[in-house]
């Protein structure tokens, strides 16, 4: 970045221990002095000689060159090297969980960071289609005969990006009939295939869930208490609208009390909740949904402040996501019509078809607002619950003894 | 970009004509079964292989991983991805201007929209600090020795960026008594001092701005009958004033006017203006002066309406690199600090000077909101000049002709 | 706003001319007169004692104050804020073409200027989301109680603004099988009824497109020129793939000439686009819709440039109006959930629905992009047209002669 | 806001239970009749009668009406609504703290959030900004005489603001040599001169800071087991260079050492602190910002990842005032100009003024970056001081015994 100072601060007197080796010393000195003779500069750092050389123009080398190329070649290249860093964070994230790094509380704040970071990411991608949309379908259409077959779908990145998060490869649209998978070949075909059956987001986020301290059966038993707490509630509701005078007022409070407690009885219905599962209306275990509402209803407690931030986080990036896939559907729309009414299902209408709930990986965190209860309706937490949520933070000694890991 | 159909779509039926060569027919041909056969495919076409492929942590080469200079090289290569634009943009503008074919009023449009797309590229970048914000002091502390010498002066493409919109170097602020040119060799630097020698899209403006219709002293003569139109207004408003009562009020008034007339005095006074210019406070000529304010007082004849747009866009342009530099700035301050109390000039300190005025290069159509007058003092553009104004769009017939280049 | 100087700006001395009237002097002098003894103080001028009493919390009054409350507010209020400014711009924008003043090209700057406006409100109310989504579902919970019946579908400037622009009756979804126009009453149904009669924004760009020059059949004759390029072009790109050796390849491009006919001849055919309009999937008239073809194809004559940002910004507004819907559906999703499985149509499930192809006002200008052409087949300006299209924009004499109306 | 559903629930079933009072069950008996009755709808919950009705345009009312003062008007009616939220969010946290209610740490979440939320609204009104500047400095000068003497300066929101954070009077730049206040008159100016003697969010946030649990001298004692370990550090790194035979790179070295020498014996000199802050360059005490310190190191500890979240939050709402302050210079510059070479300070050269870190409350926090070390000298935790860490979290019984209060 222009004249960023910061960049080039050389604390050649604090060196950050790297693991220690044989020949710790010696290359920590020649570290030094390469530093001190030159080291690297902005311009290699950045490896700005592939970064910068990477613009070819198709429409030029049919030797019509289209100036807006430039621009629809660059903006990619941008999508291409943030998704890059999406994956690169989403990873970082995933070995975390795997390890069983978060077990130690202290890992949840990069954990929390991080995912927090493809947020923001998501934010920026959202906005960069305005930099694109600076250029009409009449410019366009001037060169995107020059760029067949090439085609978004072929954006290996984006397709690890969806699985590795948790796009169920039973949910998604076909295109043309066609399995997303078709449009690679060799290499990247078996890293998609295998990003499919690795432990997604999705997955390593249930079990970290199943494991909320307070839903052990033989302990605070959240749920059991739960129940409880609620159809006491509905009890005394019902109880005083009976109470009241026949009315049309009455009618109706009777007729969404009887709702209410249709919808609670399907909560507490395991079956149910399986049912919905395998119709992929739900994504989470029956457990995992516990915990999700536990962390809900307690995320004041000092334990839960920082899961439920990410819980909020996830939600965030199902929702940033389907905002990018409007905003591309938008700009499709513009660039090259609906073609309504030439028959064949459309390019825009495809990806129109994936701005659905069924893209969205964390549906049930979103979905858990329909089972909010008055705050006197939550089990308290007694004094000894209390205590247990707190020292439980204290990580096993050999978590603790264990180096920060990254 | 994910599943983009439009970026797949092959209209083979429709060529765009290339400019015509001996071997045109077989090149087309072959173009055609090229395509048929496979053509290109995404990743190729964007070069994901260079581009994928640049992230190169320093830290993992001393063996002591840092996470999040991945993030930090990522957010660089997006912004020198984006100054490629910009620079490309800024190019193709300069072209136009200095091949004369601006005269063909047909070409603002391609002027305005690549200009409004450099002020829509900005916004973004100003943006982007959001996401290099996720990180903090902290994490940015555990890698940033590895990084030296390298510094965000060495970026070249900034540097050949502000001298080609028009940063003089005479009003650069020195950074340890060192040029800026001096972080730059060979080539580099090469480059960086033939941009100070070509044209700047200050001057090239400038130039276009001098022939504004209109400004002529043998036609409508727009800058005398202004400088009367204001005195007779002026004087009007003086009389006015000593026919009021003595009072408190008649006496700011008074004083207000005089300083009013001070002010008006100055703008029809070419010498000030030179003096002005000679002390890097004004940038334009008297002459472009006056055709900016023309452009400002008719920009509702049609003639008028794009020209004034550009000159919107010019200050767009400027106001979002200084607020570029600023949120730089506060980035800066954020990761290292300001070094307030250990001496010496610090890099924060030599940052927060670029946000200065000395860098707005468009400087003068700010301030021309100084010199504004109402409206009916402005000269009427009799039936002769609109005419004149409208028939003059009409491009001489060499331009006419000549095919659209770009 | 804090400390902003160019507010207390006293030009005393500048007067614009108002209307002549018989009390002008007099008028004019009380002005001076009244400003200097105090004139108007900020939080007076906005009506600061309005707007910032205007915050009554519900839960509070049931003696249960809910801190977020205050949040969703003040929220609604900025929506309703910005929605009274944008109606104000739409409406200043119809009155133009309403009286006919677009006919003076002049008037194409205000137009292009309020409308661009429009653009930017709402990208601002798109981004606005994010500050209520600090609000989470179970905040949101602990007041959605005491806010019964209030309902967003009771916002009368949502619906005015909607019914301006030319979403049209027949195409809205209903909620819950009832007309949009029950939820209000008396004064507010009535203005609601007439905006349904009044010329919408639609309309009016559609007379305006009507008259677009160079349509005269016994003039420069666009649409029959246009046509016979094409269908020119069709067949000799024909002649082309049939001396082609029998191959795939060429019954692959047979085929797609085959679609590329009949697209281009349902472009042709007016009963066709009559039917198409009759089912509400075009919305312009069949004169309208060559005008905006022309001007895309001759966007960069000087007369069509500015008509031309025109379009785009129409484009931009629909884009923004549906990005604003999707964003509040996203944000409802968190808030209450999708009640998938309790049945019965949602709010949600309202709400995504009219997230649609049917709420885009200007879907005919989108879909065009469907039928360009290479610009070869684009029917030449000869130099006749050249300086009609030029001198043309010289307004006849009762529009020049008359004052700026606003 | 148009058509959202989740504002109509009816949840008459939950009452969310007030306060216990005598009239008790009769009051929440009224509630669900009205609300069955009617309740209350969405315009007079808004209060839209005021909101709506308070753009009054002063030009209208000279008989000159100029199309944009509404949107002059709106815009700064958006800004005070947004400050008002600000506003109230700041006194609920103040509220907190002061209560101290802060120590139970359950409260932390509360804070934290409205502070975040600070800080997504600043970043709505920076980039409100863009809404604005749609008005040219043409449009502006077209009604500004009649705003006379109306100013920004005059915005009492604003001000509470800036004093309720903690910007000091005494670093503030006074305009035309008078102080801030006389623009403010009776209540005004005593809502005021009270805002600058109660504690501010500053001064809370420094109370905080010195209880932060590890700085006690019999206790961890961070800030002495830190100087140790710093100093022993720099030794080392001494004694390394020592033995590095004499050149060039050696004297580079011991030169930068001296001054790293300096900077932290600077650090831990209690005098030089309290001089610094005399002068306005340090805002917090020492204790403060030895606890800061703390917190920045050990903010992977899950008692520290909340506070580390808070400090990172204030440092936000510094930057985004100051480039809200930024932006409105650039506005004005653009609207009135900069009046260079008129003489004067004018109100442009004031308002850059204030675009200083003299504004930036919370500038400790950023210049803590300065004193950032290698993470293998920060003090080891035993496995003592990571379960008081732990244990302490849970709050007394007298907090943990009393109700949620807010």
């Amino acid at each position: 970045m222009s004249g960023c100072p910061y960049f080039e601060k050389k604390h050649l007197l604090y060196k950050n221990k790297p693991p220690k080796t044989e020949e710790d010393e010696d290359d920590s000195q020649a570290g030094v002095n390469k530093a001190s003779r030159g080291g690297i500069i902005y311009g290699d750092y950045l490896q700005l000689d592939k970064i910068l050389t990477a613009q070819v123009l198709q429409s030029e080398l049919k030797a019509n060159k289209i100036h807006d190329e430039h621009l629809f070649i660059v903006t990619h290249q941008a999508y291409e090297l943030w998704f890059k860093q999406i994956l690169f964070e989403l990873d970082s994230v995933r070995d975390i969980f795997i390890s069983g790094h978060v077990r130690d509380e202290r890992n949840m704040l990069k954990v929390n960071t991080r995912i927090h970071r493809v947020v923001m990411i998501f934010r920026l991608l959202v906005d960069q289609f305005a930099v694109l949309e600076t250029m009409t379908a009449l410019d366009f259409f001037d060169f995107r005969e020059y760029l067949s077959p090439a085609s978004g779908f072929q954006s290996l990145q984006f397709r690890l990006l969806e699985n590795k998060i948790g796009v169920p490869d039973n949910l998604r649209v076909p295109y043309n009939r066609r399995h997303y998978r078709d449009n690679f070949k060799g290499h990247d075909s078996e890293m998609l295939l295998s990003t499919e059956q690795e432990p997604t987001l999705l997955k390593l986020v249930e079990e970290w869930l199943e494991r909320t301290p307070g839903l052990e059966v033989d302990g605070f038993n959240f749920w059991q208490r739960l129940e409880i707490n609620i159809f006491d509630g509905l009890n005394q509701e019902k109880e005083k609208i009976e109470k009241m005078p026949d009315s049309e007022e009455k009618e109706e409070l009777m007729a969404e009390m009887v709702k209410q407690r249709e919808l609670f009885t399907s909560l507490f219905d395991e079956k149910r909740h399986d049912h919905l599962v395998s119709k992929g209306e739900r994504r989470l275990s029956y457990k995992a949904l516990q915990g999700a509402l536990m962390i809900y209803f307690y995320r004041e407690e000092p334990r839960f402040q920082v899961p439920f931030q990410l819980l909020t986080s996830l939600m965030d990036i199902d929702t940033l996501m389907t905002k990018w896939r409007y905003n591309h559907v938008c700009m499709v729309h513009r660039m090259i019509g609906s073609k309504a009414g030439t028959g064949g299902s459309s390019g825009y209408q495809y990806l129109r078809s994936t701005v659905s709930d069924r893209y969205k990986v964390f549906v049930d965190l979103f979905n858990l607002a329909t089972f909010l209860v008055p705050r006197h309706w939550v089990p308290k937490l007694n004094p000894n619950i209390h205590t247990f949520l707190y020292t439980a933070e204290c990580c096993d000694s050999s978590y603790c003894s264990s180096d920060d890991s990254d």
